[in-house]
């Protein structure tokens, strides 16, 4: 973590990290040095599911499971990667376990598939974004930043490098930072300031807009950002 | 105009034309052997406009400029390029030029810029996109097709290869198809179906992120889909 050497070694906790997506990133974190937990409803498969990254990951991966409530006690990095018809209730539970300046990295999309409509159809959110949304239900002194919606959990579960940018967006810069530093560590990955947290909306549905394409073309979508200065990509 | 050596030779007629992006595309196309009329409020703006394009286009070109509804008579593909502001009361005005058969392609994006806001941030329209409520808007026969919202319009206007996928969307397939046809044109420029013109509206959205990264980054974003297979990409 030369690149980060001022911030102390602190795991991240994967919430709903048993899903493809949690899965995927935990698995390139792992393998990019960092401390995982694994948080699940149940803290067998969480325990299960770290086994797997772990294995996957090698022998010096950290990687451990955890209920979520109590990985979230244990983490002041909280990767949120539910679906979003799971996402006001797990937060609501977890409010009380989770610690003043923490950062909530929320990666949610509001697709209409939580309705049993269609994947490629966004919900409309009345806070404007599910990021937003989780900005209203986290305790007071908790960052949410929401990035990490455009990357295909499929290819996060492979080997090879992403071929996707990452837009981050939060109110709160810091932890925005520190995120584009988590997202950069992910090879193939680029992290784009992106702006404040409202700008989410745009960029959850563009998973929408990725989820119909791949539909439609048989493929695993991402997007890059073309067209912005080197100094624009961190 | 070999790979579409079944279409005649029919002029696309660039309404809103002498405004930046209407000047890009109308120069791009003109360089591709499209035969152009730029369209205008002014008659004499619409001429003046042509001069500067066939100037830079060099003499093969095509270009002629009219009237707005002149222009419209006298081609069956019409480009439209005119800001949020303008576009329900001027596709009103010129319902009665439009020939049945003909494609309307919509490059709107509702930002909040024509209300007086930020150019960073969407206005929700009440049919779900501007190509949507451009649909509303023309007579029976004519197809609408949502594209090229995403270029840069800056970039458009100089001799290089863009950097920018041009995502398509339309009810109306063989519509769509040639408007992907048109966009595979533009040098550096791929053409993707994106399904239904009701996706118009994340892909409206994406020139509000676009715009909002340019402020941010001091750039000309563009974005290219990643993860497609080739076929996915014409």
């Amino acid at each position: 973590m030369s690149s980060t050497a001022a911030r102390p070694i602190r795991p991240i906790a994967v919430i709903g990290g048993t899903g493809p997506a949690g899965m995927g990133l935990a698995l390139r974190w792992a393998h990019a040095g960092e401390t995982i937990i694994i948080g699940s409803r149940d803290a067998q498969r969480a325990q299960a599911a770290a086994e797997a990254i772990q294995r996957k990951a090698g022998n010096q991966a950290r990687v451990s499971g955890m209920e979520n409530s109590a990985a979230c006690s244990a983490a002041d990095i909280l990767m949120l990667t539910v679906p979003f018809e799971g996402q006001a209730a797990l937060l609501k539970q977890l409010k009380n376990s989770m610690t003043p300046g923490s950062i909530l990295i929320d990666a949610t999309v509001p697709l209409a598939a939580a309705v049993g409509g269609r994947a490629s159809r966004p919900l409309g959110v009345w806070q404007g974004s599910a990021a937003q949304q989780a900005a209203e239900l986290v305790p007071h002194g908790v960052s949410v930043v929401a990035a990490f919606h455009n990357l295909s959990a499929e290819l996060l579960n492979r080997e090879e490098p992403l071929d996707c940018d990452v837009i981050v967006c939060s109110d709160d810069s810091d932890a925005a930072q520190l995120t584009r530093e988590l997202a950069a560590k992910i090879p193939g990955v680029r992290a784009i300031d992106g702006g404040r947290l409202e700008n989410a909306r745009i960029v959850e549905n563009i998973t929408a807009l990725l989820i119909g394409l791949n539909i439609r073309h048989k493929g695993h979508a991402g997007i890059r950002i073309t067209g912005l200065p080197p100094a624009a990509y961190r």
